[in-house]
């Protein structure tokens, strides 16, 4: 069969931390669509066409990824596309607990669906959009954080 | 690709919580191989050969799962395997500590591998192979947290 | 002497999991009493008159409950029913350490008031008003976690 | 209704945070049961019978508290005092994740039987009987850990 | 060498928990700068030069203390004070985690600096300036909790 | 004055993970004591002189850090060492906890003590020794985990 997993997240922006599970997603499934999630309830630093684009300039390397958006549950974007894993990178003890209860949910919602976890790679462990939004706001160096062609968006948006 | 994945462990005994997570790891992957650690620095109450027959025993209505012994490192017996997933399960932070460590460490010796987490189910968060035997030890109603073959065993061995 | 309990919160809207602690509750005390809290610092769906209307109809069927709504310190409140125990559920270690803290402070403010906690059913583990609120909001089912009377009002409210 | 409280330990020795969980338990349950499990395969540096009279000297101030000892399961001696309470004191997530699973066990053998936690006094949260012994085999100070009678007797047991 | 530490924060207001750990450091730096960060997407009840203020007042009595305030990246404003280590108070295990980050990521920013935890005090690891706030707005006693100048300026800004 | 710091712990054997802490302390403190606990309760892999042997091999280069074996409680040590300061590493919650409760008894024990925390470094964060023995017993690849001459006396210890 062939194994589709889905990696959701707002993507605000990508980051390294997630090109990382993004990657090591596709050495063991042989489809991978990451979902841009479209909730307006939560503010975003960049538009959704941003977040999609900075993710495509930022996968481009990567054979077997896709990126597409969506708005609603996780659940009816991932059988859409004939997925039957969600895939999330955990990096701390916080991420594990709200991971846990939307594993649960989300299984509630849709039985057929399985959420998998990927540990973050040591040195991603400490990296978070809002970190790097963070830094970037003060002017730090991000470089090592997200992608060069991240980097650049993440610098014209707050230079204005 | 075939992918195959390992679900390895003690499983002194096996119990429900387990089998939980191999039935599910089915479902995404083509082929699951449950490894059974011989860690002879480890007492266990059941002998290696009792706890892959109890295995076999537990499993016989699933597809795809075969029962292997295994001593020495774990990610030389996966890579015997043909398998690029290790698959654990997640019942408390705890675990989730432990498994991190494991995760990376089994990275930095091969990686190729990759360990993948899913949550326990909720019924079973709260099952481990040392409760079900210190329950069993004093007597009281296993039922509802191992098999039924499972629970034949341990009645046995607590008999004696 | 006659127990009683207080079960405190924003009930936005009261979930499955916080009935299932109302319940616990009655087998140890003689009296329980939901506090609906009016914090008008925090943003609520529901106004409080809602709540406590769906905290009403949902704990209908259980003897030795009542519902109020208090504003101001939770230990005053507690004090005015004549209350030595406030009874909360923990899900999960982000609510340990909230409430070990919220526990501590009541404790100083009025050192006669215990707090004490009850785990959550695991099949409740996962369940927040909050979550209910997101799936409710995208049109999800969230039959099994919350009452009948309060999915009639969530889909009213969502509808509009 | 007549509300009896057990609180199980090992008592070890029976220390200050002990006291403060069995003395707060007073004070919301009409009886307190203070359990001392007799546990053959946990090697105690004290017997049973000094465990027991530790305790008895420690709580000779307290009305309401029993001091009994138990062997096999809690639930059968819970529900053999007619308990519907079994009280624990929490210090620390994984004093949660422990008390979390035997919490759920307890109650699949007697649903009849709720667990209730109160979180360990600020003074006390870094305190536990193996840290006592510890210190007591280095001749360090226990004064403020443990009642002065239990130092009495740890001062005799590292003397021998 | 002249050993200086900065103890950072919102001190939005100061607590007797912030100043336990600022007099603390005291005792193992020659000198600890309390640097106020001017955060402006950070609402604030106080002023960033009330803030100022109460902390003055609240160190009178200590030595080597002084109070700045500062704005933009933590590592910028370290280095110009001359130290090589960041004072930072541990509660919980969500300050572990959310520390844990910040430290990686100011290491990453400036690996000449160090940051050093020390554990609060068992008496205020309930403590933080947002229960004070809260305590404070609803009328209860803040006595303990904050200095007593600190009480006043409280007292002050919610009569208003 | 000339802050010395105590960087204590069992090191059978020291890892990179130990001797990054180590080297991070000689930054920040005028002096180092690396004190290596005699616990005869606790069952070591390596004899005590092993254990410093290994140590002081594997600390040559690092200047300011002497290492020493004691014996009791650690707060003797350091105070006859004329240190103000306890350095321990932080990897994660369990050590976050256990080393919680340490420092508070020993503050108890000594309170011109302090303990401070640093975390462990990314790439070290999932490293402890007993990890690297059980590899090492093995015959798994233990480079990048512990110092080269560290290896060569664990390869010959399991030779055995």
């Amino acid at each position: 069969m062939t194994q589709i997993a889905i990696c959701p997240g707002s993507f605000d922006p990508i980051t390294l931390g997630h090109l990382d599970i993004i990657e090591r997603s596709t050495y063991i499934y042989d489809k991978v669509v990451v979902g841009i999630a479209d909730n307006p309830s939560k503010a975003a630093l960049f538009s959704l066409d941003e977040r999609v684009e900075m993710a495509k300039e930022a996968v481009a390397g990567l054979g077997n990824v896709t990126i597409e958006s969506f708005e609603g549950l996780l659940t009816v974007f991932a059988r859409a596309n004939g997925a039957r894993a969600i895939v999330k990178g955990l990096r701390a003890i916080s991420d594990f607990e709200h991971e846990f209860q939307m594993a649960h949910l989300n299984k509630k919602l849709d039985n057929t669906l399985e959420t998998v976890f990927m540990m973050a790679s040591p040195e991603y462990m400490f990296l978070s959009s809002s970190a790097v939004k963070e830094i970037a706001g003060f002017g730090g160096d991000i470089s090592g954080l997200v992608a060069e062609t991240t980097q650049a968006r993440l610098r014209r948006k707050f230079a204005r």
